[in-house]
């Protein structure tokens, strides 16, 4: 990376959905005055009798948990999308101003473990190869249907991502319409595939891989990278080192060193501010809107909050929600950082 | 608003930003076990011997705040953007996915009033007029800038929205380049001017006020309502009910209604949970890029993040970050609410 950049305000360019970021990697000498956040316990109990995700135990909505033994999905008691909701469109006024239209869809929650006090990087790499399978068949299974055009799985970590829950587990919401990040990541890869007959991310891949300042862990299968267009402070993204569009193209030694990668991340999290790291993370795999998707290539986002410490986070306030999304250390020092702290989850 | 969609998930379209929302009306049932806020507490001081903002005092950086008595600007100490800020552009790897260019600008902060205990909901509108003539200066000066394209006027309350003082005050980030969520609504505004031969902000203004179940507040100049494809629970929006693209193009009058309708929306959200209700709000003017606008609409946005107490917050995680926005109390009910509230707020 050029040194001016390194020092002077800047601006980078994501070409997966056309949008800047605004870098001021001169401004971490700001004093901190505002909201600081609870420090994350560590969870000790492998069962909790009040945990509604705990095997056995009674939901909020009154059903009860099965007792489960590996990974559990069940559908959401209080689902975002539902698959009877009436298919309707409306415009009131008919001026294009007020438009709506039915959305329906799936919402199911996967327990990645029975185990109360687990987290992916507390988990075993064939602990996580089975949340691996179950992803690939819960994808598999709602992309067959018509109508389900896309299949969002994703985790929310710690109570400052919204997690109601520290038992660990993820998400999938699945629904009629392909939701706008997917759009637009679709539309950037498409400009792209056009302009250069190549796939943006497989060509992304080889030069952070070549460059290597941005890179925090790989293994045969994978590249974990701090994107040059990253919005989060520590936000990573996962790459396939080949060309797949989805879980299910895996080959087995893939599905291992997928779950290898997810595990090497989240334990690199949990070192950098010595405390469990809240992040939001999720997979994107092409849409399943029975068209073919050679412009895609399967990825994963981390979305961590944190920025100074354990308790200070980044907030996506103001110039963000109003301008333009923005961030204090390059993407270069955040990938130091986590690379020291990869090496430490090494054994020696 | 059709019924259907007052008790089933649909999405709605921003046509200024041409996104969709999803609305998740029947979630609401939803108990809480997440994390809840710190509820704010009121400041009581009127000077506060630590606050780097009260008149007189030492801020962080070492400069001394003058003993200023009315508004007060001056350069941020941690500005995010720098007028020195050297200008360059790279594309390393030369395939089009490392690029960064050089970003200029200036970042002053505004304070709204000596007073330490104030809030814009607090002053009277006389004292919010002078904030609006500092504002409409601030827009004058910047924005006949050569090298600024946008001033981005905005405020942080709270410490819920990183605000890190609660000395009534705001920000501006003036920049060499217009930033993506105005470039997006300069798209929408431009698209709907060309196929309709009208101003969608206009147009919306009027249909909203005909039809007035999102309708919050209102006076002779201006109208403050809950978008159609509000994101945020309580969002609001403050639309001129005449045709104006910046600050400087309004009379007298307006600039007092102007004044009088920050106001009321203020002083409204400070009712409906009975606590200083957080938020992010930011003006919208036309970019000073040189060109004209006439497909441009001034507005404000008001981005509140709480959603069922002065203590549980809407958290845009997981989905909203890797698929779409969503909600759950649909913007009518939230208007419905506030519209309440509002009621409480003027003298019997
Ligand atoms: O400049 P402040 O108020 O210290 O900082 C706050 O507002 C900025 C602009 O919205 C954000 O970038 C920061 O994350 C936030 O903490
Ligand atoms: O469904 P949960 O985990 O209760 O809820 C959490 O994740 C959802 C999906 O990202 C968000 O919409 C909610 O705001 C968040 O609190």
């Amino acid at each position: 990376m050029i040194s001016l950049a390194q020092q002077n305000p800047h601006r980078r360019f994501n070409p997966l959905k056309r949008e800047w970021v605004l870098v001021s990697p001169h401004r971490t000498q700001r004093p901190w005055q505002g909201q600081t956040e609870a420090k994350t316990a560590e969870v000790a109990l492998t069962y909790d009798p009040t945990c509604y995700l705990c095997p056995g135990n009674v939901r909020a909505g009154g059903v009860r948990t099965d007792k489960y033994t590996t990974t559990y999905v069940f559908e959401n008691d209080f689902a975002a999308l539902k698959p009877d909701a009436p298919q309707f469109s409306s415009d009131e006024g008919g001026k294009g101003l007020l438009l709506a239209e039915g959305e329906s869809g799936v919402c199911r929650v996967i327990c990645f473990s029975p185990r109360h006090d687990l987290t992916l990087a507390k988990m075993s790499v064939p602990e996580i190869c089975s949340v691996v399978d179950v992803w690939s068949e819960q994808y598999a299974e709602l992309g067959a249907r018509d109508d389900i055009r896309y299949v969002q799985i994703f985790e929310n970590r710690g109570a400052m991502m919204g997690a109601s829950n520290p038992h660990p587990h993820g998400q999938l919401w699945a629904s009629r319409s392909v939701p706008d990040e997917v759009v637009s990541e679709l539309a950037g890869q498409r400009e792209y595939l056009a302009k250069n007959q190549a796939v943006l991310l497989c060509e992304y891949q080889k030069l952070e891989e070549s460059l290597g300042e941005r890179v925090v862990a790989k293994n045969e299968s994978f590249l974990a990278v701090v994107p040059f267009w990253a919005v989060w402070p520590f936000e990573v993204m996962i790459l396939p080192r080949r060309h797949v569009t989805t879980l299910q193209e895996f080959t087995e030694t893939e599905r291992s060193d997928f779950a290898a990668i997810l595990h090497s991340v989240t334990t690199t999290y949990d070192q950098v501010f010595d405390t469990p790291f809240p992040y939001s993370m999720g997979l994107h795999p092409a849409p399943c809107d029975g068209e073919q998707h050679p412009e895609w290539q399967f990825h994963v986002h981390f979305y961590p909050p944190l920025l100074r410490s354990a308790t200070v986070r980044k907030f996506m306030v103001g110039y963000e929600l109003l301008g333009s999304p923005q961030r204090d250390i390059t993407p270069e020092s955040a990938a130091t950082t986590l690379r020291e702290a990869h090496l430490r989850t090494l054994p020696l």
